[in-house]
């Protein structure tokens, strides 16, 4: 039996790359979503063709039941999304309360639960470093604290957290999505996206995303921005 | 102001304990309970009767989407609840898949949106030390990543996980409780009650919590089991 990996999916071009990269290793990927309220629900859409195209063995959307929406400005409609805001050096506004760890928990019980020992997401701590659960320290912690909390971890199982991205710059995870051959166009980044999906340009994720393919010298066939 | 927690309530008497010792301290209490298809739903309204009787300032009950319901007998129909198991030392077939881990994560969401620094919960690792997740190690480790995952612990603040009952055996919870003031015919302690909530007296739980009552020389309005 191949080994299998739960891969958090977000529909963003990082994850699909990490898809890419576990199913490269012959592992057999079992993807997990989350619908919490998240204002780019176009990600969810994005998320299901991936995991569709590239052959992950399952997708789970999972429902959560976030407590409080209002503390981030992905969850809470009433508040704008900062624009024009990617020199900031503080932890930004749209931070939302512990997710990496919920979303990392249920990953963790998925994993156990079918016998899979890798974790995997596309976590980056290199060109977009102020979120506190994308730093590798975080990353350590919880793989050291879910060896201790299971039943596979304490019989000498050990589960790992991956996050194959977490020192790369954008513009080489371009490359590595182009190298590959990640179909860009089904990847959505942006926090604040139109109704239809077209991404708006100007949130921290659409800079960074563009800085990123204009780096690699690769056309976004998403967003349209060129080299 | 005063100081707030989130406490995890699950309906029994462990939990409710927790809660008297945390409004004691003078804390703000929100309780969170989830419903994540347990076959004994009656802990659901049992937590939502203590958390009116004893003074929480919020309850919320959230509905989790655990990923293998069908890894636990405690959310498999189709499972028996083991009976006369207290002595086996191996992990218990009640175990839920980094259960725990998924809760407390949830909790941690909870408190950081809303201020709250301090994550408590009933757990319990000397009468019952068969969860993995219940063991100090767990917890400490949980906490470090906890203040490693969000804004609050990186900006200097610390989230405490307290686990107050931890070293207490059963007969010292049950005369706490009692101290406390405790009604524990609003617990629920069984793993497997009867369709109108009564405990079936046979399970690990029952088994537990009787001798619990037993040694503490104190009768149980909710199984009728007298000392």
């Amino acid at each position: 039996m191949a080994s299998s990996c739960i891969l958090l999916l977000s529909g963003g071009l990082d994850s699909a790359t990490c898809l890419l990269i576990a199913r490269r290793e012959g592992l057999e990927v079992h993807a997990l979503s989350f619908d919490y309220g998240q204002r780019h629900a176009i990600e969810l859409e994005c998320a299901r063709e991936i995991a569709r195209r590239y052959g992950a063995a399952s997708h789970r959307i999972a429902r959560l039941d976030l407590a409080a929406p209002s503390a981030s400005v992905l969850t809470d409609p009433n508040q704008a999304v900062p624009r024009d805001a990617l020199g900031d050096t503080s932890i930004p506004a749209t931070y939302v309360p512990a997710r990496n760890t919920v979303f990392l928990a249920h990953a963790l019980a998925w994993a156990e639960a079918i016998g899979a020992r890798d974790l995997m997401l596309g976590a980056n701590a290199l060109d977009y470093s102020g979120y506190p659960d994308c730093r590798p320290e975080f990353l350590e912690a919880f793989e050291r604290m879910a060896n201790l909390a299971t039943k596979a971890g304490v019989e000498g199982e050990r589960f790992r957290v991956r996050a194959p991205l977490l020192a790369l710059s954008k513009a080489q995870i371009v490359s590595l999505g182009a190298e590959l051959g990640l179909d860009f166009s089904i990847t959505t980044s942006c926090y604040d996206p139109s109704d239809d999906g077209r991404p708006c340009g100007a949130c921290d994720s659409c800079l960074l995303r563009g800085k990123g393919f204009r780096e690699a010298g690769i056309a976004d066939p998403r967003s349209g921005v060129r080299p």
